[in-house]
């Protein structure tokens, strides 16, 4: 085998999806798992991901109303209790805190101490205790819309976890909202939705589809769930983020009552909804490739990585000035609502190995600049979303001055990728046999890829929905709100249904 | 007692102090205390702070170098033994995870199942579980400096809390650095030190003064601690930022070892350095007054709110117009790195409410538009930092082109006045007599009054430092760096000293 068919990724996509992606994480130091079972570390490169979502997201929840606030960590196990469908949810996966110090004992092993009264539990979501608070905040309807939104950490005690996609701890953003009508509630809940989709695709290039869960995959205590659904690489879907209308349950748990205008005292409506670290996996998933990581420029930590190369040690000042130069003539570029961000890699490392770390990082474009590149002003420059080797001199300031634009016909080449990635394995489901056969792996030597997404008619019978998860371990991801008034016949038993989306996820 | 003399705050400083700022917390919406005991919810505008303070730190900690990740909330219980001193500091007040779900009885009531195999502690601080990751990060001097920053929530069982100032749960960053050399992470922990000093005053206009805590103060584990500590005015200390240098006490215990250029295996050196959601207590305490929060422009978290006045229907729609107008000419003018931030205050409420619940929230500059302002081409405006009734009528024009340097001058006063409250109590102290007499309530009505901040000579003796703390409740609060050269006669033994700062403290 040539140096050259090598990927920089072992196993490819192919041979083991969940395998390669670990793999993929890995080799772009995004994160790694923690001495504490489930709790992963994220490490830099990965949290400046994360801090791009944050800032992007917090600019349209702020752009629409909603402001920041911070609740606490620890839920009253009573609360949790008050609204019957979400304890019920929650509460086989939660941590709890029963001490409230450690005692050393004679020999000097530490064991809890202090017991609490009332055992606490670390927050899975926090609507019991943001409902408290709002129970007293909400007075009359002047004091309407309540708009906040929380970045904070959480905890569910998962069995099986994996790197981003599911983890006892997460990052992640928790939208709490009161309204005087339903219709308000409804209108808040389908905003955020869109706001979530359209921040997926513009920012993340990763194409989704917007839609109301089923009763089974409602989230504990809602009326009604919506989601956004993309495809990942292995034609899965990936649940990226949810918006919650949940009618009275929790005003009516919580006692959120409001003096309407004509005196009448009247319980709340509430929403909530949130995205979570999850996205960086999701991100993951839909763009890269078996040489690692694959990152969309709007979302990037860095656009640019300047790589010098130094062979002799008589031009080596000369070129690293070159580069300087170079890298501040980029930063110059406006790029999104800031500049171009470029890393500058001088570290002692072979050049080739050096290039290759940036590849498996995703760094969109990078540039190499040698005595021969800067004696002629130009620069070498590498596409991450061409192939490793294809790399192509270019004057420099004709690289300078077009780097902008070529960071957003990149952004538009991905999730033009991805939809026609989607696009290429959603199929029309028309009979029971195409679908058994459509949710068949494909490749004997990979059992996780299949057919993907099958649209098609789905009378919503719970108990038909619950055999189908069973036994072909796929489910309703959504109706999709672009088809949910159509009308077309079940698949499984000629009923009428609705056109729903029926996929494998995470 | 007329209208005028009346304050927003009741009771006012000089009456009782501690139940004064618990009044502005309250007054300016800033946070309240929650159901779960010592945890509070920053409210919206409390949060909006704490936001800036972050933006700013964060961007002075990238500019200097360092990378943010994140971390797990959980430390297995055995690692917080590894370090003796930590230990000790830690284990008695710590909230600790027993169990991973909830079981319902018969009755149906919740009790805690699935006990852990080992207890997991939330972290109070994050040295021994980051220790263990950098011990696998860290391999060669290539790996070194390691310059980590994280933002987020730790918890410490405290007996008596008080919002923002001492809470079970709060908010902070805590950075954690590895290096090479002894010199190399004491630079870092200056440089930190440095960066913390210069934020406080340039940002939050809250002077302090900078130096290494005695050993009965120093951080668990450490082998120098550096702090910064603000006089508040009740003229005691606040400590608001502590940086330390924790030698090779956690290189050993956690076993980050590098190998150097010369082939060696050594021990590395590292640091940690954190502020908190305490910062927000000291912002408080340094500047409001009898009427409320009073906040530094440059940390606000809006700097001029615009009330329309409409006392006549017919010219309602034109004012509203006038204000809206108004509010875009103030928002493009350039403040800080952004721009001027604008709250337009529509709210049905009447007009003098109105304003004074803008400056019990300590907003920089208010301003009236009525219907006569609007014929004149003029707005009416309130300064925080002049008392209420004192507004003036100025061209709109000229305030708006004012309005940057406006709160660039109010930010300056803020700070001399600060200043001159801290040097105006602050004395040198030359004998035990005067000493006692120095921190001796001078107002009997409030006992918390006393003289201030002593400067004076001590010979560091822990024992009798322990004795002034149990006889007077007077600790050192740093040996500061301006004057850590100087050697004096000690106050107490007249043995050799250094100049050290005394006071009482939060």
């Amino acid at each position: 085998m040539s140096k050259q068919a090598q990927t920089a990724i072992t196993p490819i996509r192919t041979e083991d999806y969940p395998e390669w992606y670990q793999q993929v994480v890995k080799a772009a130091d995004l994160a790694e798992n923690s001495p504490v079972r489930g709790c992963m570390v994220i490490k830099p490169w990965g949290y400046a991901i994360w801090e791009n979502i944050q800032r992007e997201l917090d600019r349209r929840f702020k752009e629409t109303g909603h402001k920041n606030a911070y609740f606490p960590l620890f839920i009253p196990m009573s609360f949790l209790q008050k609204e019957a469908d979400h304890v019920e949810g929650f509460a086989k996966e939660c941590a709890v805190v029963t001490h409230s110090r450690l005692e050393a004992d004679a020999e000097g092993k530490l064991h809890p101490a202090g017991p609490l009264d009332e055992p606490l539990i670390v927050r899975p979501t926090s609507e019991t205790i943001i409902g408290e608070l709002f129970s007293k905040w909400v007075q009359s309807y002047r004091d309407l819309p309540l708009l906040i939104n929380q970045w904070a950490n959480v905890v569910r005690w998962e069995m099986r976890t994996r790197l981003f996609l599911r983890t006892t701890e997460f990052l992640w953003q928790e939208g709490h909202t009161v309204h005087a009508t339903a219709e308000e509630a409804l209108e808040e809940t389908r905003m955020i939705l869109d706001i979530y989709a359209d921040f997926a695709e513009s920012y993340m290039a990763m194409p989704v589809i917007t839609g109301e869960k089923t009763e089974a995959e409602r989230f504990p205590g809602a009326d009604v769930t919506y989601a956004i659904e993309a495809m990942m690489q292995d034609r899965k879907a990936l649940q990226a983020g949810t918006s919650h209308f949940l009618g009275q349950n929790f005003a009516k748990s919580s006692q959120i009552k409001y003096l309407s205008s004509e005196g009448q005292e009247e319980y709340a409506w509430t929403t909530s909804w949130g995205v979570s670290t999850r996205l960086v996996g999701g991100l993951i998933m839909t763009h890269s490739d078996d040489d690692g990581l694959v990152l969309p420029p709007r979302i990037a930590p860095a656009h640019v990585v300047i790589i010098p190369v130094t062979p002799k040690e008589e031009s080596r000042a000369a070129v690293l000035d070159y580069c300087s130069e170079l890298k501040q003539e980029l930063e110059a570029q406006p790029f999104l609502d800031g500049h171009v961000k470029v890393e500058f890699d001088d570290r002692d490392m072979r050049g080739g190995e050096k290039a290759w770390s940036w590849i498996k990082k995703g760094i969109p474009v990078r540039v190499e600049v040698g005595p021969r590149d800067m004696e002629s002003g130009s620069v070498f420059v590498g596409r991450r979303d061409r192939a490793p080797k294809d790399k192509q001199g270019i004057q420099r300031a004709e690289f300078v001055g077009g780097i902008a634009s070529l960071l957003e016909e990149m952004q538009d080449n991905l999730l033009a990728k991805a939809k026609a990635y989607r696009k290429a394995h959603t199929r029309e489901i028309t009979s029971e046999a195409e679908f058994i056969e459509f949710f068949t792996p494909q490749n004997k030597g990979n059992p996780e890829i299949h057919g993907g997404f099958a649209t098609m008619g789905f009378c919503c019978d719970a108990a038909l929905e619950e055999r189908i998860a069973k036994e072909h371990k796929v489910t309703v991801r959504c109706i999709p709100n672009a088809t949910q008034h159509e009308e077309v016949p079940c698949v499984f038993t000629g009923k009428p249904g609705k056109r729903v989306l029926f996929a494998k996820s995470y």
